[in-house]
């Protein structure tokens, strides 16, 4: 593939700058995908002529962005300094926000791990000021270590307005402005997303569902969310509230559910709803906040093949299937990933829920649709708000000189 | 917008051929656009200098797909002579197989009607040679006016495989070749696209969605289908099995569903559902195969006022809301359009739908999301078949000289 589009009409050379962006893009995503590359590897993968290629890398060397190896290429003639990318001068900032914890990563330029905390945390009228604390030490040991921060991104677990306001009854979050609270507390551009949507981002760059064009992550914290990617890219909908898988009603006989209707699969399949069901001693002082201990036992108990948990387990399982399904029915991904705290339990949750799934597609065989469970572990939502800055650098947004 | 990019360090002259496709279409949709208008109006909206505006013109004469018109523009200095496009040379075929009737449209390249048709049509074993007939009178009637078929794109209720094969269980159709059939009928290329991704393009370029980004078509034949609109482009999924509305659980104590589950969407609202629990006489003679009849007593009931007509239309809005909710918490349209049988009822289903909407929504005020009914009646789906040729034609893929 051209990186370059020419003409021999040339009616003007208009945008000049645009393409030399481009064109940087593309060196640099080669090198993030070749590296270690040569300059007429680079030439050579992405038609760009070598000239070009050259004054090119000369201004990725400039912008910090790449560096050459003491390596040289192996073969006949002059040798060829090889590329790669500098991990030392740049680092992009992801944090979620749960209902019980505060994770935050930090990923280089290369993606190399540079930060990857988790905290408890708990909801409340101060929360912000806690999740700006957190961010502030990120940016602080980012800096300590001779990097410049790419950009912060934070999730959260709910609904995100296009001006960053955020609803997210979990936390009891109503239209908190949490992108213009942070950015007042840190001085600098803070993203927000939903955290389903930016484990999208990390399971398409890192997990099972690299190079996929339409696939759902499921995310399981206090509330049931997803992040849909649709022909490549996350799915915002008209005004980025998508989603909201944990609000389809399963059975309107069903358990009353925090929203305020009945059979949500929150209702049956939630995080609080699982734990209340396999192990209602945990409720004796009141609701559960505090999800990890309890998880903890329920595992456990899962692992020693104790009936009770296991019938509720799978009971979850096929709820959740009975959710995939309708959403496999309208969008026919290719894969759905279970991540959260779905993710330790999914070897108990993936048989009932593959076998709804089939029972209730219109599709045979499921649209082909496959329920897997994500190998990102806790950290991929803030993973996947640090791989929204390192995107949009390698899409030609470059950070300034 | 510059139609083309162009750049100093011009490494290759490669793709000259698909830079002059790409501005021989850029031209084109702005003719089709801002039609009737001169060389300079094309060559100051494009930022094609007007040497080559001159040269692209030229050939889109020479392939009959614009035409100088006898106007000149009123102004200072030589006339301009103004161009529109030429209705005259092609047409795009469109059509749509329902459950009790196929729908035929050709549009010229100006959206122009040349045909619209519509027959009775009962599925059978020889329902493809139906199809092929109609086609083929369509196609004589089109080359019968001197135009050449520039596409025929059919329109289904139900899943359509990325290899043509459809699985129509209202037509009782399972894994039937209809691309195969229809191209060795007609011999010549066809597509297959389910009915409502052809009614939700002709929405977007001819309905209220003009312009909508996000959006999602319901249609109501034998079936209850969507065609949903993500970013600007018709929703495929992986495996182009998306905008099963239809089979939603509602609520799985409800009347059974023909897909062998019980309360689906369609088993609620579904128009079979819907003659049944307000027309129960129609039942007498067996299950209504022809809808038409029926849904102009349903219609001249409500009209009068008859209270059990109106209870059932109110219930029936009441479920479209719910399965509209669904797809709305995932998904987030802008718009969601009533069309096919839906479309004459709407007057009397919108209200119960909307309420059910917001009250079912995760998201304040139902995500921005309205439902409206549709405007384009019945022959939505086979002109969006007719849109979906000439989209391509005006993408750049242009007809052989």
């Amino acid at each position: 593939m051209s990186a370059v589009m020419t003409t021999q009409t040339a009616p003007q050379p208009a945008d000049f700058a645009a393409v030399r962006a481009t064109n940087l893009a593309v060196v640099l995503r080669h090198v993030r995908d070749a590296a270690p590359c040569s300059r007429a590897d680079i030439a050579a993968a992405t038609g760009l002529n070598k000239a070009t290629v050259s004054s090119l890398v000369v201004e990725l060397i400039e912008r910090r962005l790449v560096r050459e190896t003491g390596m040289t290429e192996n073969r006949v003639g002059r040798p060829a300094t090889m590329i790669v990318l500098d991990g030392g001068s740049y680092a992009a900032v992801g944090l979620e926000v749960g209902a019980d914890h505060l994770t935050a990563v930090a990923l280089d330029l290369a993606g190399g791990e540079v930060v990857s905390w988790r905290r408890a945390f708990t909801p409340s009228p101060r929360s912000v000021a806690a999740i700006a604390t957190l961010a502030g030490r990120v940016i602080t040991k980012v800096t300590g270590t001779g990097r410049t921060v790419l950009g912060v991104t934070v999730g959260v677990p709910g609904l995100v307005s296009a001006d960053g306001t955020v609803r997210a009854p979990v936390l009891g979050w109503y239209d908190v402005d949490l992108a213009g609270q942070l950015r007042r507390a840190l001085k600098r551009e803070v993203s927000v997303e939903p955290s389903a949507t930016l484990a999208a981002r990390a399971e398409q760059r890192l997990g099972p569902c690299a190079g996929l064009e339409n696939f759902t992550v499921v995310i399981a914290d206090a509330g049931i969310t997803a992040g849909l990617v649709v022909d490549g890219r996350p799915l915002h909908g008209a005004h980025g509230l998508t989603g909201q898988l944990g609000h389809i009603v399963l059975d309107p006989a069903g358990p009353p559910c925090a929203c305020g209707l009945t059979g949500c699969l929150e209702a049956y399949a939630g995080i609080p709803a699982l734990i209340a069901r396999a192990l209602p001693d945990a409720l004796e002082d009141g609701p559960v906040v505090d999800f990890a201990p309890e998880m903890t036992r329920l595992l456990t108990r899962a692992r020693l093949g104790d009936r009770a948990t296991l019938d509720v387990l799978g009971d979850v399982g096929r709820r959740l299937g009975q959710g995939i399904a309708v959403l496999a029915n309208l969008v026919n991904p290719e894969v759905v990933v279970l991540g959260g705290l779905y993710e330790p339990l999914a070897p108990w949750l993936l048989p009932l829920a593959q076998a709804e799934l089939r029972l209730r597609s219109a599709a045979p065989d499921a649209g082909g649709c496959r329920i897997v469970a994500s190998a990102l572990g806790p950290v991929a939502a803030a993973t996947g708000g640090a791989v929204q800055s390192l995107a949009a650098v390698e899409a030609g947004t470059l950070p300034a000189v």
